[in-house]
């Protein structure tokens, strides 16, 4: 995007802030549901900035336009930065706010911040405070700039929504309703309202096409001990749907309507809130209420995946293997006959693989192929026009995933072109023992990310080596690809503190990132599950579910151990006796050669 | 202790919590200086209940006396309320107040909580508030009860204090004093109130004798922007130390006068305190004042030990080998000519073996001996008359420390003594495999003790196995041997939430125990080290400082891997060639058999 297309937005909403006396303003990239993905209409930080990573926020003062991200976007917004007035801060941590320490620094005491309180919470405004307060900066939330100045901005989308059969779900949404109503006596709350769009479409077994790659719906809920309502556009609830969720008891409100319910619910009711994704906006209108704050109740019901749906998983992920072997024997193949099919190209092969499939409803994130020196940038996205060749030397890292009614894939291989150096293959090494040694790992109940972290970190470590991500996270079944709470990351907070249960589905995706030159990640999915009791206390471990090979001639034999060996021949054992009797000659014969012991 | 010696004293208590209406009384194991290890006079909990474990909390009520206390201690706690009417209530959790639930449980809303405000500070109130006000239960903490029921209670000690060398120390007081006062500077405090003993005596270079291998005296002191006071008897300070400390600006007030010093403290001054340790009482005190609430300023400069204190230590670390070397010695011969020395006649010499060292100033806490089932008792400490006899079959662990002028020491040790079964050599090698894969970590800066905790465990998990205790925590110098704020452990919390930095030492300490059979546990300490920086950040490692040949009769071979095979047979070439040069042409020949490569 060139410079000329962001000044005119920045410089409007300058004006803006001028004549409402507004000093900063910081745009971040959810939503009023804090989707971690977002609607277009919701897409203002990749509006101003033309930066379309996942993770980042802006800031614009008077003299200064500024987009904080972290190490996993460095390269990318370096990029699409480049030639614009808006300036890159590379943030130190991922989880940091650091933007805010800026502004606490740059601003002169007596200036306002100003926010728009639909997108920020009573702890992320309390968290402003801290740092604004001592340096004598207000804060304004009620207003909201960005409408006023995005003209062009896209509506909010209108497909409709349908239903997730309870075959896959396992669960009804009227018995899903009943725990919920059974957690909310327990913390006697009259109501509970749900603000996370995956939070409500599993909750009443619906999805949506809202936003990309996730098959969620723009809604939000409120159940009371005996009724529940859907706050959501009414023209995207067919008639259908409109008559089941009657059945259920579960009444149909425009989605605008939300504010105006929640300013009149009855003035000695108690309501359940999570703290965590509850805007400053909806905190005032129910101020005066009894608050009850926890975490949403679906949330780990949710996590914890049920034997129905793991057993639609372990289905899923035979398709999405087989939908794999085609698309990478079709690049092995068109390498073989001399072309040079680029990034996007290949990225489109495995979508068109994964189409064929069956139940299969779209990808579950934009594929990332990212060759050599592409494979660096960690959240890389083939251009559609221009991206790299891919040619027979070097390494490919491919990271891809598709949403299917009966399950959410998410994997990531990285294969050998040809001539890989001992640099590669000693960075893949080491990647794959961390894999591993957190796929084999047995751990008491109570065990949380941050401690099975280091599992996947360790052999890295002993030479020196990282990488600037989490290990992995949550993954919903036909929901998003990134589902709180739980993962592996060497961070305090939600994902790094909670601990692994039996039915949790979470990424194993330890990297290495070679700036300029290559990047190595190894993604399967894991399930917990029960390992053994004993005096001591009950056992779990972690199930690996994805099943594609992993590229063995990567592999630097003098790093690995016995039990490495042992873990990877029984992997492709598995792999090759699931999808083996599934796919044609040829591709048995590709199978077998690339699950061959090592 | 019998049944008669307690009841007694629960009984003169419940008569005067009748007369001041108090419903339950709650004796903690801590003393006003929050001493994790304290002086007799403080001895409360051990006085009314005979329990003497290091942990442990007493909760009176009309009808039920209670002692409770975690896993290390139940075998203990056991035997020593065998009895009486004291009941062992046995915790899940090591951190948790599971007495608070229990009284919140129990009393009858409108009832009276007390305890000494001594003792307790504003967050444990708090705390307590939180579960008590639902209960309808008050909590009283101006009144101390128990001055007025332990008629016969030691008086505070009166030994004299002494200097600690700066040549051992490598700072002066004065060069402490100075950054201390940067660090008060920096937080724009006037006055820094120190409560706790370790630190005192750190920050002073003074050392006592007031807690038993706790080389502390009973002391506050505060420090201002110009000059310091040390709120102690006067009695235990000579002359010439007096005067030391005068020249350094530190004026010498009596000990009863902290109070009376924070009451009149200027009224719109700062004072810095650590929330952790400040009592109820204090609080109280300085009421009014601008509280800035943070770590003691000497705890964290405390636990990074310096060149001179590591040079010094790791000399220090030879002579307690060498210590080592002629008590396991005299016990091997003492076996060998027929005799069944008992277990505290063993503690006995190792005791004697070090008292003969240079610098030696006594234990560094009471030499846990365990023969077989014994070993079990994780803190078990054998009694002067009547332990077990030690014959040459099963296993025996070996747990304890010295305190010379040059360092602390901790080590354990479990060695064979004939005939140990396979169930007792895999546990033995699966704990070596923790302790092993902990001393060779190599980890990123800021990674916790939490993160690294898993690395001792994940071998015993693999077996269904555990322990009930951290896998470490910090040492002093010349100080006490548990010393805050690090360590290795799977708890949320200061232990396992600090990063490990360089110059820490710390405990590795891994073990497994078999109730009723025998107990595992292999400890040396580590420095932390740097590694190695790359473009990831500074990567630590940790340097085993301890020096003792850990027994290789015990290792099943078939569980070791290359790795800790190599990290063995290095440390074993070490602890040959640093102490056999210093040791008779006998002890020279046990030692090399000891430190054979396997």
């Amino acid at each position: 995007m060139s410079s000329s297309a962001i000044s005119p937005k920045i410089a409007a909403l300058r004006e803006l802030m001028l004549q409402n006396k507004i000093d900063a303003w910081i745009i971040p990239s959810t939503d009023p549901h804090k989707s971690e993905y977002v609607a277009a209409h919701w897409e203002a930080r990749e509006w101003i900035s033309g930066f379309d990573g996942s993770a980042g926020t802006v800031v614009i003062t008077k003299d200064h336009a500024g987009l904080w991200t972290d190490v996993r976007y460095f390269l990318q917004a370096e990029q699409q930065l480049a030639g614009t007035e808006m300036e890159l801060h590379r943030m130190k941590m991922q989880t940091a706010a650091e933007h805010l320490e800026w502004i606490s620094l740059t601003l002169p005491s007596g200036s306002v911040l100003g926010i728009d309180g639909n997108l920020f919470g009573p702890s992320e405004l309390a968290q402003m405070e801290k740092i604004m307060s001592p340096a004598g900066i207000k804060i304004s939330y009620k207003l909201d700039l960005i409408p006023l100045v995005w003209k062009d901005r896209p509506e909010l989308p209108l497909d409709p929504i349908f239903e997730h059969d309870t075959k896959y779900s396992g669960k009804t949404r009227a018995e899903k309703l009943d725990i919920v109503r059974k957690l909310m006596l327990a913390r006697q709350a009259d109501y509970h309202l749900i603000n996370t769009l995956d939070n409500i479409a599993w909750l009443y077994n619906l999805r949506g096409r809202d936003v990309e790659c996730n098959p969620v719906f723009i809604a939000y809920t409120v159940i009371s001990k005996n009724d529940a309502t859907l706050f959501i556009d009414e023209r995207k609830v067919p008639a259908e749907v409109r008559s089941n969720l009657a059945k259920d008891g579960i009444a149909i409100k425009p989605y605008t309507e939300i504010d105006s319910f929640l300013a009149t619910l009855p003035a000695n009711s108690s309501v359940w809130i999570d703290p965590a994704v509850t805007s400053l906006k909806q905190a005032d209108l129910l101020d005066g209420h009894t608050m009850i704050l926890a975490d949403t109740a679906t949330k780990k019901l949710k996590a914890i995946k049920n034997p129905v749906e793991i057993a639609h998983l372990r289905k899923c992920m035979e398709k999405d293997g087989i939908a794999l072997i085609r698309a990478f024997r079709w690049l092995e193949q068109s390498l073989a006959e001399g072309q040079t099919p680029t990034e996007s190209e290949f990225a489109g092969q495995l979508m068109h693989s994964r189409s064929l499939q069956a139940g299969y409803f779209g990808e579950s994130f934009y594929p990332i192929v990212g060759y050599n020196s592409n494979g660096a940038i960690i959240h890389y996205r083939p251009a559609d026009e221009g991206s790299a060749q891919i040619k027979p030397e070097g390494v490919l890292l491919v990271d891809s995933g598709g949403q299917y009614t009966d399950g959410t894939t998410d994997i990531t291989r990285t294969i050998q072109l040809g001539n890989a150096s001992a640099e590669v293959k000693t960075a893949y090494t080491l990647v794959l023992k961390g894999h591993i040694s957190l796929a084999r790992a047995v751990f008491i109940a109570g065990t949380n990310g941050m401690q099975l972290d280091i599992l996947a970190r360790q052999h890295l470590w002993q030479h020196h080596m990282n990488y600037g991500h989490g290990t992995g996270h949550g993954v919903g079944f036909f929901l998003n690809v990134h589902e709180p709470p739980q993962g592996f990351v060497a961070v305090l907070g939600e994902r790094g503190t909670t601990a692994h249960e039996v039915g949790m589905l979470t990424s194993n995706e330890p990297g290495y990132y070679a700036n300029g030159s290559f990047g190595i990640r190894i993604e399967n999915l894991v399930v917990g599950a029960e390992a053994g009791e004993s005096e001591y206390g009950q056992f779990l471990k972690f199930e690996t579910v994805t099943l594609f090979p992993i590229d063995t001639t990567l592999i630097d034999m003098n790093l690995m151990e016995q039990g490495d060996i042992a873990w990877l021949n029984a992997y492709h054992q598995e792999v090759f006796e699931r999808l083996a009797p599934q796919i044609s000659q040829e591709e048995y014969s590709w199978l077998k050669d690339k699950c061959q012991s090592i």
